[in-house]
Formats: structure tokens, C-alpha cells, sequence
């Protein structure tokens, strides 16, 4: 099991998250692309940081909408969406480059994400744009009770998938999350989230809000960098992911291979 | 010695340039990659139009001044230059890419071409950021009497460099671009286009406003896209230099290891 | 009955439309404010050439989104449509007050417009913004069979509405444009399109695309300046509406008054 | 004596400054206007603070470079300046019409305060854009021995000049700011920032780098809102300049109509 967090979010002089002090404790850095956030030197910044902790690095994509952070909807049509989305996986890609490093993978950001795991259209234009780009490149989605459709169309696309689950987010009786407006979608406790990491790790599955079992297989867990609580929340997990890890001796480049 | 001409540079709805017709005769485009003009999907759509005709593709990077169009000189910071660089770079790479063609070459847009042909720093900012990225890649500047000096700055970056005249600017005793607002700055015959080509390709040199023969080394000359006659003209010295070109049985390449 | 056009829809470099040749033909140009269309030179420009043709300016806002033209339906929170609205009015009216000219009416563009004659809660938030700033800023929207239900709701803002029919658009059963990726949706031919004008004019209905007859009342009709007959029909238009408007010593005010 | 504050410099999703802890102790709250800072929604928020606390608005217009924050020089022509002046001084005028409130005064950002303060052309086209807005519109500028010549030029505007001075930088013998990459550029403790502040109150002078006493009149003292210690420190400022005010029964209006 793997932690990944949205990293290089901050925008010119403004900052957002605590990128420095979040870095050494996760596999994986979700990186902005300049689209909804970031800018060329925050994402040169960024993969710097990452590389000096080992942190793998996933191009971040999001819809053309920095004042809206990229979470609001927009009708993009196919054309112009696989061309946003190569654009910047490469122009992230020639960051790394320049710094002997690499991306490793990609995963969809905010709105873009949203409306690819509500709608099979939209994600396999995602999956189409990674796909003519560099087939190798994993594609991070939602663990959702539909992996197997999932990974059939990746399949179709020559494309990996790598399923992520929410640290703090409860989920509905379909596997997916409960939207944020309601009053339990984000786990109030450290003790909530704390659980449904471990359930995930252990067992495969996460319990919905209306007490349901689901299998929800999960590569990796997402996690928030910010907020007050954040590196104290993510040291505490990153100690229960690694306990997992090692008494399962799990390997994790084969569970990606079964994936 | 070859034809080079920007191309690319509509933005979302608007149009700028001829791009179907002038692409057929020209041997390089410089592609515009998001920042000054263009957008991804303009992008990809130059891409396949360069493909079709089978014109090299350079990337264009300019500063970030859309209303500007990158014409307007910006103070940016070597470090966030090289980065920016490196992003549109990027960007463009990955779009071609994704049509299984490459970017070939690097050509600095508007005021930051500008500003590099006339202060060092930048201009050692700009090979940096090439040569971190991909050294391979050639850089094109302008060519200038002060080209042993270029190319002695580009050898220590690994860089080759790339000459381009212009076909239709008259030029100072110092070799460099009479200033746009002066009377005689554009070539206003075909005439004086078509003697400054011709000059260009068999004696290496051109004539400056006072009458000085000027040694101009050039690999490529810079045509323009835009306006009335554009296509007329290009079309017109597209002759001329195939004439040369194949009397002379240049191998533009060896020119090209040479420079 | 007038004729408004949208206008002044260049960015920065980039032209669109025929701003010159069109205005002195019509009576209300729609002048985009930065968001989706225009920068500040160019609303200057245009808010000088209405005024010296004597055309009334209306402040035309759209949704952030340059590179989608304002086209693309976009999720925005009611509290910040309100302001991005007062936002563009109030930099048009700046605009407008600095060469000593007014801004006379509002109309949203593009996506902000469809959705504003599709869901009524965004109709009052657009209401709403406008109210708050100027309530003596007419707001013009479509004309439609529900008219006297948007008078009854602009009532309650205290804001005057004007309604605007299309010269070249079918119109569905229910009063609403055929949508563009329908065959007929536009009017192929300039008998079509002066067909549909006379009839607005001499019986205030329109003819559906099935044949049926539907009361439409217009204050104004909107035609289109780009496109290469647009300035010889908007011409023709020009000459019916003026023939109408003389024949009934209509008075424009008096019905707008009542509208 | 009074004291003003750059506020509302949030962005979308990202934060900047304390205003809201900042509020309650200026008399003058500078608010970005969108170019370089802010965005529609930010700028209704920071009217609606300022309102309930009092303090009157300043329009703070600035360069289009948010990545940049307006702080990087920009070549503008000057048609093209006043009018981006003139619209963004519109927005927030039209937002702070919304909440039945207005703006008060102008003070340029950044980079083109600095460029308007070094370059008397840039002034003058500064100038003439809020004279041909609004003439009833204060200036702000820097306080500098130079200011009767600002003044004779901003009355040729027919425009009121509000001086302001610095509380924590230090100044040049020619009264200007020692530039930030000077190791005594920005006073380093509060007895410094105490310590000019009343001298600016008392004696309406500044004590330079080197020991210089200069005459620096000063309508208002900017400072500034962020950094861990801002908040104590103004809390701390206010209470100066109101023992000055009091004790001097200034007035500060009859202060502003000599300026």
C-alpha cells in the first residue's frame, strides 16, 4: 500500500499546502500542472523536493480554470481535452527531464477527475490522451466497485491503472464518496480515518456511511496536505502503511502487475 | 539553406496567420506553445498540419503575455525563465509525441528572442534551460557577426546553434534589425525581399541601410505568414532557394554539423 | 425594433468580426468586458467607435474562459457570478465614463446566457447582480413565449427587460433556438433570414421549424458580424427594420417602456 | 496621519494577507483589482470587510501578470495603460456600488507604482487616466522631496495627490526606497519601524542610510499586512499615529486640500 498527495499547488507568490514538511512521508506526489494550479518554477520547485525524498512523481492534469482551482465542471469537448491533458503531462515530463527525473504516472485532478469517474466518455478520452502520449505511463483513478470495467478499458488502451481510496473521505453504499455538502463526507476524527486505512490495508474493503461492507481494492491511499492537522495525520498513517507493509511482505511492483 | 516561418499562433477562437497555405513551402515551423499564443488543441492541429507536409517542427516558446502576445519586454528571473522554457518545451513534445512525430528545434518568440539576441545573461539562461532539457534539440537565434561568439557560448552547453536572416528586414551596419518604427525598417518591394534572399544564399551576406556589405551566416531565413502577399512571396523565394539549394548540391545537413 | 450586434469580441493581437463595417448599421452594440472576449484597449477602441456612430453600448460579461470563447457551461456559485457580472459592467462603464459615454444595457454572453434562459435561479442571479449595481441598466434577454413570467421576476429586481429575437436562427415549437448541431438550425439563405425579420417586425411572431405560429415580441434582433455576407445582409436588415420602424412612427421608447 | 494596507490579495482557492485581522487598524485599505491579485468574488468579500470596519477604499490597480503579482516591469504603451488602469478602478468601483459604497482614491501596484514613480512619462499617463474617470479621485504616490513637482503636474490633471511614506523601509539620500536586495533595505525590528514612523508624525522628515535628514511630507504610512509580527505591529503603529492625530488636533481633511 502506497500514500499519495496532491503536491506543487501554490500559484506564483501565493502558497498552498506544506509541501516541505508533507514530502517525506508519502510514495507518490500528485503534481499540479499549471492549468488549475502551479506554474513552471513551483513544478520545477516541486519535483526538486521529490526527487530529494524519493518521491515518485504523477502529472497532475487539470481543467484551464485557476480562479476555480480546476473544480468546477466544464464541457471540454474530446479534442481539446486529450490535448490538454498530453500538454501537460509534457510540459511537467521536460520538468523532470531537466532535473534527471521522471513523471511515473498520471491521475486527473478536481473537476477533471470528478466528471472522468462519473462519466465512461470522459474517462476513456483520459485514457485515450495517456495512451497516444506513453502507454507506460499508470493512470490513477477511483477505487470504485467497478475496477474490473475499469481495467478492461484500460486494457483495451494498453494503459495501467493504479486504484487509489480516500484516507478521510466516507463512502455511500455505491462505492463511491459522499458528497462534501453532506455532514458526515469528511471523517471528523483522526480515529475514523485511522480505521478505514487500516480496513483497506487489511481487508480490501471500506464500510459505508449506512454500515455496508464493500470490497474496494486500493494501490494506494490519498491523502491531505493541508489543514492543521495534516503532517501529524499523514506520520500517523505512514506508520501503519509501513507495518502492513512489511508483515505482508507485500511486494508492491507485483501487486501493480496484477492490477 | 532553408525557409522557417511561426506558425500556430491562433488562440481558442481567435485565427491569426495562413497556416494551410504557407505550411506547404516552408521547411521549419516554429510553433507557438501556449504562453504568448496558441493552446493545446491549436497546437495539436499545427502538429498535424507540419506532419502533412513533412515541415520540421520547432518549439516557440514565448513569455507569459497573451494580450501582449509575447511582444513586451518582462523582467523574469533566470531560474523561472529556464523553467517556463522548459514547460512550452514540454508541452509542444508531448503533443507531437502523441502523433508519433518530435519536436526538432528551439526558437525564442518575440521579446524574449529580443532581449536574448541583446543581453548575454539571458541568452546563456536560454542554452541552459535547452540544454538541461535535451541537448540534441538545436537552438535557433539570429544570425548576427557575432555568431563565433554564439556558438563558442552554445559548444559549452553541448548546444548546436541554428542561423536565421530575415528576408524582409533592412539591416544595421551592426547587423542587427533596424527598429520597426523606423521609415525603412520592412522591406516594402518584393524586390528588395527577393535581392536580400538571393544575397543571403550565394554571398553569405547582406547589405545594410548605409550601403555595408555584412558577413550573415545563415541557415535558415525567417519568413512571415501573415499579410496579403504573404503566400505570394513565400511561394516566390521557396524557388529561389530550391534553385540554390540544388546548384549548389548543398547538403544542408553538413552545413548544419558545421555551424 | 433595433438591431444589436456583439462587438469589440477581439484579444489583444487577435481580431475577430468587422467592427468597422458593421456598427454604423446597427443601433446597440454588445460590448465584451475582458472575461471571455476583449482587454481593456480594445473596449476603448470599441466604446469609441460606437460613439461615433452613435450606437448605444450594452456591457455583454461572459464566464472566465478566453480560450472556450465563454462558450462552455461552466458550474459558478451564485455569489460569484454576481460579482464576476458587476465586475465586467463596472469596467466597461470605466471605460465608457473616461470618453465621457454611458453603458446602457447588460447582456450576458455565450454559455452565461444559454443558462441563464435555461435555469431560472441563474436568470435571478444575474438579475439580481445587475439590480444591485444599476437598476436602471436594462437587461436583455431572449424573447420568448414565457415573457411574461421574466417581466414579473425583473419586476420583483426592479429592472427593465428587453427581448431579442434572432434574424437567422429556427426556432423550436416551444420559442427556442434549434440547437446549432441540428441541419437547420441557421438560416442558409437571406430570404429565410428577411422572412423571419418582417415577420418579427410586422406581426411579432416567428415560424417554427414545424410550421407553427409563435408570439415572440422583440424590442430588438440580434445579427451576427462575422461571417463574409454578414455586412451586405446586416445592410438589407438595416433598410426593413428602418422601412418598419418609419411606417408605424413606432417609438422605441414607449414601447420599451411597456415592455 | 493615516495609515493603508494592501488588502484583498487572495486569488481563487489561495490565500494572502490577515485582513481580516488587519482591517479593524487601517484607515485605508488598498484593494487589488484583479490584474495582478484578486478576482471578483475576493474584491466583494474585501469591500464588504472594509465597509463594516469603516475604512475607506482604494482601487490598487497593477500590471496583467498575476503569476507575477504585477511586481515584474512591463513595457505598456501608454493608450493601452490608462485603459487597463481606467477598467480595473471600474470593476471595483462597480463592486463597492453593489454594497452602496465607493471607491475613494487610486494608488498603482508593484511594479507599476515603481515605474510611475521613476519615470515621469509613466506618471503622467497614470495620471491621466483617473483625471479622464474620475478627477474627483485622490492619487496616491509616493512621498518623495520631489513633491511639488508631483503636484504641479497632477494639478495640470486637475487631480488631488495623497503622499504616503513607508513605515519599515529604509529610505536613500534622494528619499527614495533602498532596494530590497540591500542588507538594510527593510528595518529589521520594531523600534526602527517605531522610530520612523513618529518622525514622520513629529517632524515630517526621514532619516536616510547615511544619516541624511530629509523632508518627506506624508498624508498616510503604508504597511504592511502579512509576516508573523504584522498584526502586533500595526496594532502598535495605530496607536502612534492616533496619539499624533490627537494631540495635533489634526485635521486630516484640511491636510489632504493643502496637499
Amino acid at each position: 500500500m502506497k500514500l499519495n498527495c496532491d503536491m506543487g499547488e501554490a500559484f506564483g507568490a501565493w502558497k498552498m499546502g506544506l509541501d516541505d514538511l508533507i514530502m517525506p512521508h508519502v510514495d507518490q506526489a500528485n503534481v499540479a500542472c499549471g492549468f488549475h494550479a502551479s506554474d513552471p518554477l513551483t513544478m520545477s520547485k516541486t519535483v526538486s523536493l521529490a526527487k530529494q525524498h524519493n518521491v515518485i512523481i504523477g502529472a497532475h492534469p487539470g481543467y484551464p480554470d485557476l480562479v476555480g482551482f480546476g473544480r468546477r465542471n466544464m464541457d471540454i469537448l474530446p479534442t481539446e481535452l486529450k490535448a490538454l491533458i498530453q500538454y501537460q503531462i509534457g510540459a511537467l515530463k521536460a520538468i523532470c527531464e531537466s532535473q534527471n527525473t521522471q513523471v511515473d504516472y498520471v491521475k486527473p485532478h478536481g473537476a477533471m477527475y470528478n466528471q472522468m469517474m462519473a462519466d465512461d466518455t470522459i474517462l476513456e478520452t483520459v485514457m485515450e490522451a495517456v495512451s497516444e502520449l506513453d502507454a507506460t505511463l499508470p493512470l490513477m483513478v477511483g477505487a470504485v466497485p467497478e475496477a474490473p470495467q475499469i481495467k478492461a478499458m484500460a486494457k483495451r488502451y494498453g494503459l495501467t491503472v493504479w486504484f487509489e481510496a480516500f484516507a478521510d473521505r466516507l463512502y455511500t453504499d455505491e462505492g463511491r464518496l459522499t458528497p462534501r455538502k453532506e455532514p458526515n463526507a469528511v471523517h471528523a476524527s483522526f480515529e475514523l480515518i485511522e480505521a478505514q486505512v487500516k480496513q483497506l490495508c487489511e481487508s480490501g474493503t471500506v464500510t459505508s456511511g449506512s454500515g455496508k461492507t464493500l470490497a474496494i481494492y486500493a494501490d494506494t491511499i490519498c491523502v491531505h496536505g493541508d489543514g492543521v492537522h495534516a503532517v501529524e495525520a499523514i506520520t500517523k498513517l505512514r506508520t501503519i502503511v509501513d507495518e502492513f507493509n512489511r508483515s505482508n511482505q507485500s511486494d508492491y511492483n507485483s501487486k501493480l502487475n496484477k492490477a
